[in-house]
């Protein structure tokens, strides 16, 4: 049975919610003398008398205990409903509710993919919502990995239950504490990001607007040339930087300012990502320097942004390495399914399933070839669940079967392979760009056909919700007793 | 250990036999007077010569048993070194040895993939060689299929592992029973196709060629047109059908000679396969007509050819598809992966394994709705062997891993993404044709720079022997004791 009421009820808070930061922007806009500040508050008026019917409506039943099917739900419903409202101010600034929808989605996705031009010209507001769609989602995004996902047992993201919550007396206070330590990192790190881009040289809005896009893997940017338009080596470090930072678990990064940096080294997820980071940049930046003539502390920092950039699935371009020919362009266009680590901000197939496919294809092959020893698999230094194995690489398929869907849908409206096939990968990576003229790092999604920008928003949000938590709703057993 | 003498051994034999096929090249070369015969005759002189040898030198361990190792072995070196030796005519003619390889490899693999230009004028002696390759790997991998791959484990092969195969002493003569029935079927399915096209119009030279690069679902034409040279619409039909004839398991076919046409629909693969045919051919027949004004039964049959001919994994193209727009192209990209039935001469990933997969993802469903109910799968009336499901998702993770290295590297050689990626996929999948001017259905290969021939060659005998077959040997711990 579904209990539609206590799921009304926590959307509703949501909305309330939302609707306080939405005065963010129009506070701003305000002191600007912007007449547009009238958009974000008619916004926020609206989606609190909603959000409080909502909660109003469904008050006496807010304590039932939901069970799976709800929490399924609850988790696909409130994005899409959140995403509807948080669309609303855009449309109030003159943009179309397509436009507003995709971008809204992209921003709580933390894709990063925008249809708006000529940012640098935008009114603060605007500019300033499409950062806080980003960090919004963000810590959205953190809190669902840690408490959600895992109790979903949605592609293998059950590695990842926090030993405790199994004690069911303990779940609410040890969740709450895991919570409330996780906005306290995040918000930490958003704030130091920012006083950091804002000592290298940004203007304060900037700092603070890139601060959020960057922490959440957003990619939203002020600016129409991204981190380019600072032409700022130190910042490009920064970015290269906190974007990593924004693609760790957080989990992990609280482990770690209880016990020392170490504690990152020691996790085997980490160590992966950092290392695959690490060659990759170094691959890039030696063919880059050999072919291209670019010097080579040059081509490490052009190739550690961009790389980081779309491995932790921010999307920010500090230069349209779509230029660097074919390689370059092959390896991002691999890189766009790599994704960050479990329990960040960063979306795709992220680091521990690619690490949990080699342990399962290498333990296949001795498999293969002495059928009878037998093999116990460990990933970070526990045995690994029963079930783990089989969702991961069921994941894997279905992420690129998804791929090949889209791309298919896509290419019926119209888009050449390269754009329909990056397209639809990014979006499901909640990466950002793709490749070709429009929907490449220099591109713009704007001029797609509106068809295409809704299947790219829910693109986004399949890949967001890690695929299974939105198709399960599609299955017709999950609408039987 | 492995035992490398009965491998040599096993090999000479089978270079004694490819030696006595080149003769039939060299005679019509003869009989044409032209003295290309010579290339066939001295290839096949040196074939024979170097197959003694091996035969001679380990003769008195031919009977040793051979364990699961050398048969990985035997496996993958008997493609390996056949193929050198098959293209060693191609030399005699002028060919480099890199073309040659190319050629020998994409038509032993029934791939179809061809560096040679103005085929319509080359000797008959080349043409039919081209189709003797074609022929002979199509035995090759339905006896591959039936006798070793089941054995060997392979990607959820052991699914079809004729029951009697357990009782160790029947082995022989069940086996023996199995190949001479089967290499019955198929070359009265050669004989019956070659006599419909050449009742149909085609001389009766093209006839044998194309009846051969059909059953085998190769490709190779006589004519650079393929299939539009004829210009008939009923060869084109003809073509479509003995093109899925070569697609269908040639042990339910045989099955279907003993008790009829049903038992061909009682086959779960096969009813999979025909009506993944029948929707997608219907489905594009309405979109050609739609779009394009193409008359219906018109749209149906060129529909009909090239999707059977994609699927299929043979080649052939009756028009250039890559014309029909974006959507096609989509289409006809994806369906770059799907291939035939297991235990026939098609390629790729195969209906079976896309049927296993969706068997497992709708339990993974009902497993996350319902995560206490137990669903027991079978396949075609069977229960599903306990190690098949993760050999077949394994198998397709790594199918699309392959595909994703093999995109880079050639990306790495200057390709452009669409002709990477398509090449990538289409000679992982055995199938012929990829996209973009140069490896599309009008395109040649002849422009691709020297290494990126030799890595399609690789990814070709790497798909042929369903990836872990030759992936296998690149484990360290297959070469310890």
């Amino acid at each position: 049975m579904i209990h539609i009421r206590p799921i009304v009820f926590a959307i509703g808070l949501m909305l309330a919610i939302l609707s306080a930061t939405m005065l963010l922007p129009a506070l701003v806009d305000l002191a600007d003398g912007n007449s547009d500040w009238r958009a974000f508050f008619v916004a926020a008026v609206f989606t609190f008398i909603i959000g409080g019917l909502f909660v109003l409506v469904t008050y006496d039943e807010r304590q039932v205990q939901l069970g799976v099917k709800d929490a399924f739900l609850l988790t696909t419903l409130s994005w899409i409903v959140l995403c509807g409202f948080a669309a609303i101010p855009f449309i109030g600034v003159g943009i179309s509710y397509t436009d507003a929808f995709f971008e809204t989605m992209s921003g709580l996705t933390t894709t990063g993919s925008t249809v708006l031009t000529k940012l640098d010209v935008l009114p603060r507001g605007v500019l300033l919502w499409r950062a806080l769609l980003n960090g919004i989602g963000g810590i959205g995004i953190v809190v669902m990995a840690l408490l959600v996902l895992p109790y979903l047992r949605v592609g293998g993201m059950q590695l990842f239950h926090t030993e405790s919550s199994d004690k069911s007396e303990k779940i609410v206070p040890r969740a709450l504490e895991l919570v409330s330590a996780t906005a306290g990192v995040y918000i930490g790190l958003i704030f130091l990001c920012a006083v950091v881009y804002g000592l290298l040289g940004m203007s304060m809005f900037d700092a603070i607007c890139h601060s959020m896009a960057t922490l959440a893997t957003g990619g939203f940017s002020t600016h129409d040339l991204s981190f380019k338009f600072f032409n700022s080596p130190a910042i490009e470090w920064a970015g290269t930087f906190f974007m990593l930072a924004g693609a760790l678990p957080f989990v992990v990064m609280i482990q770690a300012l209880r016990g020392g940096v170490r504690e990152l080294w020691y996790d085997e997820q980490v160590r992966g990502f950092l290392s695959f980071i690490a060659v990759l940049t170094l691959v890039l930046a030696v063919w880059l320097s050999a072919t291209r003539g670019i010097e080579f502390h040059n081509a490490v920092r052009l190739s550690a942004f961009n790389v980081t950039s779309i491995v932790t699935t921010t999307g920010f371009a500090s230069d349209d390495y779509t230029l660097w020919g074919t390689f370059a362009i092959g390896v991002f266009f691999l890189l766009t399914f790599v994704g960050g680590c479990s329990g960040s901000t960063a979306g795709a197939i992220k680091i521990y399933r690619l690490q949990v496919a080699g342990l399962l294809t290498r333990r296949h092959f001795t498999h293969l070839i002495t059928p009878n020893r037998i093999v116990t698999l460990s990933y970070n230094g526990r045995r690994l669940p029963a079930d783990v194995p089989f969702s991961v690489v069921a994941f894997l398929a279905i992420y690129m079967a998804t791929v090949g869907i889209f791309t298919v849908l896509l290419a019926g409206m119209g888009l050449d392979l390269t754009t329909a096939l990056s397209s639809a990968a990014q979006a499901i990576g909640n990466v950002g760009p793709g490749l070709g003229e429009i929907v490449g790092p220099s591109g713009n999604f704007a001029p797609l056909p509106a068809p295409a920008k809704w299947v790219l928003a829910f693109a986004m949000l399949l890949g967001r919700l890690e695929l299974f938590t939105v198709l399960v709703l599609l299955r017709p057993e999950f609408w039987r007793l």
